[in-house]
């Protein structure tokens, strides 16, 4: 027989509340929120997650757990914000086949993760839909007031930063969607796990308050989130093509045939730091990185004017990128 | 041309920002919540709505909007929280007709109760589905520490209060959902309005926060959620059916056929407040239902045990209420 909501929350989402007091257990109306420390604020995000559109149907539901909380940290980290907790709206479909065994592998990876980020499950809903697998995550971190990384604070001199490798996501998606058949060899499972299983950059997004200029994270593909950084802060970014960081399956790809770098340019959901610092702060934002495990590539820069321009290293600009999501900048 | 993403957040939303500085604009990541008052804490609660589930496919645009805000003010209410904010994700289908019409509509709804309620967009997200409209709202309230209402502090001996009139949205549904055609009275006007557009005690809840020992609001049915604070509150609750309060239009249909009371008493989406209070604090219920401008009616009592009974004049308890969504109790 299947469970009835209060069932569910009970064996598979109030577990999962247990060290966040304000939780109160996910027995009532609402949750509350500690106050937050001393000379911090609370720093909210919400992304919404669609089968078909942000996960495939197949996807594994412990990764599709996984990939909501973390695209939200993503968030998070990109305000320069401490993660502290997140609550869950959850739409199933009335005909899904099995929904105990699906929710069960969603808690687990939820499990996981909470553990991973030391945050916890503060409330939810818990839905049926005629449609797809919905979700929403709202995500709940913590920054010193007036301190918050924000996208309009670049400054024409900045250095433009970004973490970790770029396009990764957008040939992990082409991966897993090709028709032929299944992966064949460790590239492949690095670029699909990317794609599956962002990495936010939690510790670094903090670490970068009082050094970063602005920030955001790299969900829409890099040449359209510098746009953003571009538009908000009014000022022109210009990315060097040949600094830009790839991993070896992507690298490779791109040696092999050249016009797929706009395909890394252009791929969404990378959830790297996009970042700006003034040139004096090139020790420090190297230094936080370090101290956070993690590896940042200078770039750019920032210069007077607007939109954003890729170079080839003879200063030609890259052709061909104004086309799909950033074309309005 | 259909607007983008960015321009839909632009012309639609960005404009129901202004007034919460912490929302950015919605030009960043993530939004700020300020410092709470001294002396007060968040309170965070989520709802999600599905087209086809929670409201009907032709209802307008603007009383979508309107609901998703209140069924979550409700829930604020219920812990005795004021209400200063929300976040929302919004999934449109990727096939729908003129989505620039809808949201124009959806927007006024917003506005229109973010006069009403005092509250501000904070944050959010836009996504495409190729399933039904979706959206999940998540919203934010204040209460004094320590003293948010809760569903687990009903004590025997307390009197059982609710507010407003118990049925009206269960009848609302069969009206909007009959096939007799459109609407031919008043009184059917009246209980398809209580279905469409609940009126969440946004007054009375923190009015009630000192005096209530318990409350909740009435969204599964009456009965359901007089079985919520039955059992995290380890007491029996007692509903006398003769002072529950029904509307004109409801009692009528009853008084015609009795066995509709059934209807009334488990159907859902009062979003009335249910909640309880020592006996020596009726004058103060009383005082501030009056303060906050709400009806309220004393309907039973709290004693020993578990379980919900509903009585008859006659002490009987009335037959036919094990069914339904309750039958977990």
């Amino acid at each position: 027989m299947a469970l009835g909501e209060f069932d569910r929350i009970d064996r598979f989402f109030a577990p999962l509340s247990r060290g966040a007091p304000g939780a109160l257990g996910l027995t009532d109306d609402a949750a509350l929120l500690p106050v937050a420390a001393v000379g911090s604020v609370w720093v909210v995000t919400v992304d919404a997650l669609v089968e078909g559109v942000h996960f495939l149907q197949d996807d594994p539901p412990d990764l599709v757990a996984r990939k909501a909380i973390r695209v939200n940290l993503s968030d998070l980290a990109a305000m320069g914000a401490a993660p502290y907790g997140y609550t869950l709206a959850l739409a199933l479909p009335s005909d899904m086949k099995e929904p105990e065994s699906w929710l069960d592998g969603f808690a687990r990876g939820l499990r996981l993760d909470q553990e991973t980020y030391g945050i916890h499950l503060l409330g939810g809903d818990s839905v049926s839909t005629p449609g797809p697998v919905t979700l929403s995550v709202t995500a709940f971190g913590t920054v010193p007031p007036d301190r918050a990384l924000r996208r309009s604070r670049a400054c024409p001199g900045d250095d433009l930063w970004v973490s970790g490798t770029i396009g990764d996501s957008a040939f992990g998606l082409r991966v897993l969607t090709s028709e032929d058949g299944p992966l064949v060899d460790t590239g492949e499972a690095f670029l699909a796990d990317r794609y599956r299983l962002p990495q936010p950059r939690v510790t670094l997004g903090p670490a970068l308050v009082g050094i970063a200029s602005a920030a955001l994270d790299v969900s829409d593909g890099l040449v359209q989130d510098a746009g953003h950084i571009a538009r908000r802060s009014g000022v022109a970014v210009r990315i060097e093509w040949a600094r830009v960081p790839l991993s070896g399956p992507v690298a490779r790809r791109i040696a092999a045939t050249p016009a797929l770098r706009l395909d890394a340019l252009t791929g969404g959901d990378d959830y790297e730091l996009l970042f700006t610092a003034p040139v004096e702060n090139r020790s420090r934002v190297v230094e936080a990185a370090s101290a956070a495990g993690e590896t940042v590539t200078r770039i750019g820069r920032i210069e007077a004017g607007k939109g954003v321009d890729v170079l080839d290293p003879d200063g030609c600009v890259v052709e061909g990128l104004a086309r799909g999501g950033w074309s309005h900048f």
